[in-house]
């Protein structure tokens, strides 16, 4: 089958490898459209010391179930030709971190795209049935494919209070962090974007969200959050001239390399940091099935996944939001 | 009078130094004893650009008072004769962070020892009245002097929960690492202390408290806290090794320089690193008296005022935890 692999070197489609296999408990799914994201970009950068098949975003139909053995098969058969979206970590189920209730920090996890697991920028691939979610008829693929970046920005609410009054920076105007900003707008009333891009600002102004040129923003250590979206070494310096004392700084994105930091300002102005990684897809699927985000301007391309290599291009470049791929 | 100033390129002791101004709502205070931090030494590396009479952790009595005009002077005359400690911030009492309640943050504020403000290492020095707390007639100057490290020792448990079976490691043997383990440890039954020196561990061990050389440490991403106090760069990453996914880790120590840091795995295990400087002296100030903590193994040099760079050298070595200085 065709599919996008990065092999430690450079990303590359093929189309000479084999079709996944299901594992018991998993199913077989045909993506209709995936979504390019930072991560895959910086995988491609040696992050995480993953190689195999790329991406994680898709909206797909489930074409076959593999039984558990305890099981009957009328457990599978349900899912058979539903159109899903997938929690991408998957898990053992029986670590201390499961038995937790944190299995997204599973630590046997193997996760679509990233760890252990081949990814979906593939014709097919496997994926636990545990981890899939029905979309609701009405909504097109074209908002379902945004429901992992979605709930990764959801999940910022799910770690902290965010209140009407709080006043909320969000750092980076790239596909993380137009969601992110649209998220917190529907929690509190003062929500800024900062980006290096008018176009990309201009998307959330649109909405209703304030936006400042990075180069334009005066940093007064005076926000109640910030919200660093940029894949940059640089965003948590700007995030810490920015955050209050006693304020917190989210941090969203990674990046493959390790950058000098001074870590005296968190110690002096008592900053809370806190790390922010997926998130919760009941959530997203309903934000997107109440239309309370808009994702639609945030399409800026789409390119079949015979042309994977050149969405990962635009997907880089600062012209663009989010690069879908297409399989038809 | 004689000091100890830092005056941007060595630490040196004076005598002819200006007897301080108390100005309105300041008291004028005759240290008994003052306490070396790490904090000091950092100064002498350049850390916040202080220049002045260095430091900040003291027990004294109060000579005189500068009492505030629209006060009558009995307010003033109360404090005369009493055997003191005294908080380190001096606020203004207006800016957002005061009337926020966050006066440790005061946007104005000058910092005994630290920020625009004289210290303690001197036969006299100027601290508000608002900023005093009457020592318990039982408490020995040589306890009551650990009054603001103690403070900033419990400000860990101001600004998080923890409990009982709450697994904690705490970094560093030093002066604060020590206090913050017996702190700890009256709030959690898993609390170790994590060093590179047999003859400090064996204070904490002296104590009940679990310890370990660092060499002997095998991290395993399974502490549900951990407490940075090692002054190094070196600690936040045996930290990010020791945390569990959505642990937290406590910043407590600053250093005057930047360091690369990678901090994906913040964001992969969604850690949550809060931190923590100044803290309740009325909390520390009743451990004392309640004899909780035990300060007395903790001091390992005393000298006179006049042997201060001395007393700042043996703080520095791997061999002394607390060193005094002394005022007869």
């Amino acid at each position: 089958m065709r599919c996008l692999i990065y092999n430690g070197t450079e990303p590359r489609v093929v189309t000479d490898r084999d079709e996944p296999d299901a594992a018991p408990g998993e199913a077989i799914i045909r993506p209709l459209l995936a979504g390019v994201c930072s991560t895959d970009l910086e995988i491609c950068k040696g992050y995480m010391g993953y190689t195999g098949v790329l991406g994680h975003e898709f909206v797909g139909v489930v074409e076959a179930v593999c039984n558990n053995d305890d099981r009957d098969d009328s457990a599978g058969a349900a899912w058979l030709g539903r159109r899903v979206v997938g929690e991408i970590n998957c898990v053992c189920g029986r670590c201390d971190m499961c038995t937790r209730g944190l299995g997204n920090h599973c630590r046997e996890r193997t996760v679509l795209g990233i760890v252990n697991r081949d990814g979906c920028f593939a014709e097919r691939f496997a994926l636990p049935v545990a981890n899939l979610h029905v979309v609701p008829d009405h909504v097109p693929d074209e908002h379902a494919v945004f429901t992992e970046p979605l709930a990764a920005a959801c999940q910022i609410t799910k770690q902290i209070d965010v209140h009407h009054g709080d006043t909320v920076t969000v750092l980076g105007d790239g596909r993380l962090g137009q969601l992110c900003a649209q998220v917190l707008a529907l929690f509190s009333d003062h929500v800024t974007l900062v980006g290096k891009h008018a176009g990309k600002l201009a998307v959330a102004a649109a909405r209703g969200i304030d936006t400042r040129l990075v180069a334009d923003v005066r940093p007064a250590a005076d926000r109640d959050l910030v919200v660093d979206c940029t894949a940059s070494p640089s965003g948590l310096d700007m995030a810490l001239r920015l955050v209050r004392p006693r304020g917190t700084i989210v941090l969203k994105t990674t990046v493959a390399d390790a950058a000098p930091l001074n870590l005296a300002p968190i110690v002096i102005h008592e900053i809370n940091l806190v790390g922010s990684r997926c998130g919760p897809f009941d959530v997203a699927l309903d934000l997107l099935a109440d239309r309370c985000v808009d994702v639609d301007p945030l399409i800026t391309d789409r390119l079949p996944l015979a042309d994977a290599t050149t969405a990962l291009r635009r997907a880089a470049s600062p012209d663009h939001i989010k690069v879908l791929l297409t399989f038809d």
